[in-house]
């Protein structure tokens, strides 16, 4: 891949490039430093396209639903792209052979752009910038990004604040619901997915888990709906596609889509407010002095207050500096 | 509960009156403004305590073997802490009456002090400050204390992070131990609790379970074993205690404790120094800046630099004003 100057990246992301795009998501995942200001460029461009998440506990057979719900997408969407934080998943390259070839019939549409991204250390969490993955998505021009994630709490937490319609999977399996909502995820779920439902208790499953929900209190006049459907046989695929066209429009008609982007424009900025300021204040010297100080048996109670006045002192200095040399 | 000024609480706690652990257990929690005092001076007071986390899916018998694993220890150890995190725990009250009762006999227990957390939000992370609630049950003369979480991703995490010996529990049940490996619980395991082992198939996911620790690396010289408990029978109690304590010696023997509570005093460090800048950055006025700037179409991206501008142009405000005063 050449190597890109920032405007001539920008450009040759607007005029659609791939590897432009390829090229911005390896700079959002590594920090780079220039990375906000090309996000802030391209951010009036975003906000047509729909944040599909989709979770579930491992094994619910989400990449496989996710593989099939792109191909239905792409009857009638120009692009659609797939973001994996599931390190477990095909998409990813984490799966077995056989998982990785079935994934390629999507791989190899040009009308589909497939980005595996790593976690945040080994449990939960997801990669830096979710969100600012989503936002390169939606500018690059996909109408549809589902963004699948392996089910384990803080990240299935992200990826709802992250998405407009958050798809929660689960398979039937004795006590899987009441595990489910027992794990939280009941409370981010906008449509449940009983995926391998031609297994044997599917029916059973489909009871316990709408009798689980029917429990719950509405939430802006929507109730989670349940969908079965058996991805790797393509059953219910179309239902599921229209049921999220549904919640889209519920979401649009009652105004509940503008909250929560705003809400999740607000939650994006106090992290990268809080981002930054940790760059700043985690210097090398910092660093080493906190982790002397804490071996030397200093309280973290106290080594926190000390460092915060230091930070402060810091601050201050520079504006001094800053100040001097404007006049 | 009487009203404690900071000097009278703090000599009360020293005292070992519990109502002065409880009162501090919620200052904590509220991050009431001279916390963070308070733990400094009760800080060398610390370090005394086994830290044991105890986590695992829903359903796994957790609180069954906490409440075991407390009877056992109080055979010896003058006092036992436990912290539960899990919001369906019949600590926390969240389960049915029946296990209710079965807690209350250690609940009544004058050797022992229970208390149960809230989770931040719906999913994963812990409430604020697990850290800061070991530090007090240790202070106070805990020699054990067990802080047991839900298994959802996040807290886990930081329950390993925040505790000396971290118990994995899972039940024989088919794919289970496939289950916990995907969902990263392999990596934070130190012991394996294969609870429920009278269960039909107990072998089978014991053998499937050790060979799926034979082929992880050995951290250190030690590799989590795997032992079966039936905690509502009472069955492998002991033997679990005792494995605890060869954890124990074996950390104590290779100096890997002290670099494990010395890595955990640097990332308590940094959050507390990231509770407290945000703290002071999120100001009613700036939050009210930021939802109306983003109400009106300001990108995430600019708003947050505009943010971090205006702070340490406070923080330079205030330090030239406490210049003035002091000349």
């Amino acid at each position: 891949m050449p190597k890109y100057e920032d405007s001539h990246l920008l450009e040759a992301f607007r005029q659609g490039h791939r590897p432009a795009l390829a090229r911005m998501l390896t700079r959002v995942e590594n920090q780079h430093p220039t990375t906000t200001t090309l996000l802030d460029q391209l951010y009036p461009s975003t906000g047509d396209a729909w944040r599909i998440g989709v979770t579930g506990p491992p094994g619910a057979g989400k990449s496989t639903l996710v593989n099939k719900l792109v191909t239905n997408y792409r009857k009638t969407d120009d692009q659609v792209g797939v973001i994996a934080f599931d390190p477990t998943s095909p998409f990813t390259g984490g799966a077995l052979l056989g998982d990785r070839v079935r994934m390629e019939t999507i791989g190899l549409d040009p009308g589909v752009f497939i980005r595996s991204m790593a976690t945040r250390g080994h449990l939960g969490g997801l990669a830096v910038g979710v969100d600012e993955a989503c936002d390169l998505f939606d500018a690059f021009g996909h109408s549809k990004i589902l963004v699948e994630t392996v089910g384990v709490g803080q990240s299935e937490l992200e990826v709802a604040n992250a998405t407009d319609t958050t798809l929660v999977v689960i398979v039937p399996q004795s006590g899987d619901s009441i595990q489910a909502m027992k794990a939280g995820l009941m409370e981010i779920a906008d449509i449940f997915v009983l995926n391998k439902s031609d297994r044997d208790g599917a029916e059973d499953a489909y009871r316990e888990l709408v009798s689980i929900i029917s429990m719950k209190e509405m939430e802006d006049g929507w109730r989670a709906p349940v969908l079965m459907t058996a991805a790797n046989k393509g059953e219910g695929i179309a239902e599921l596609s229209g049921m999220i066209a549904s919640h889209r429009k519920h979401l649009v008609e009652t105004g509940r889509l503008e909250q929560r982007r705003r809400k999740r424009t607000v939650a994006k900025t106090r992290r990268l407010i809080e981002d930054e300021l940790s760059k700043k204040l985690w210097t090398p010297d910092r660093a080493a002095q906190t982790e002397s100080g804490l071996a030397q048996g200093d309280s973290p109670y106290t080594m926190s207050q000390r460092l915060i006045a230091d930070f402060y002192e810091e601050l201050r200095r520079e504006q001094e500096h800053s100040k001097t040399e404007r006049s």
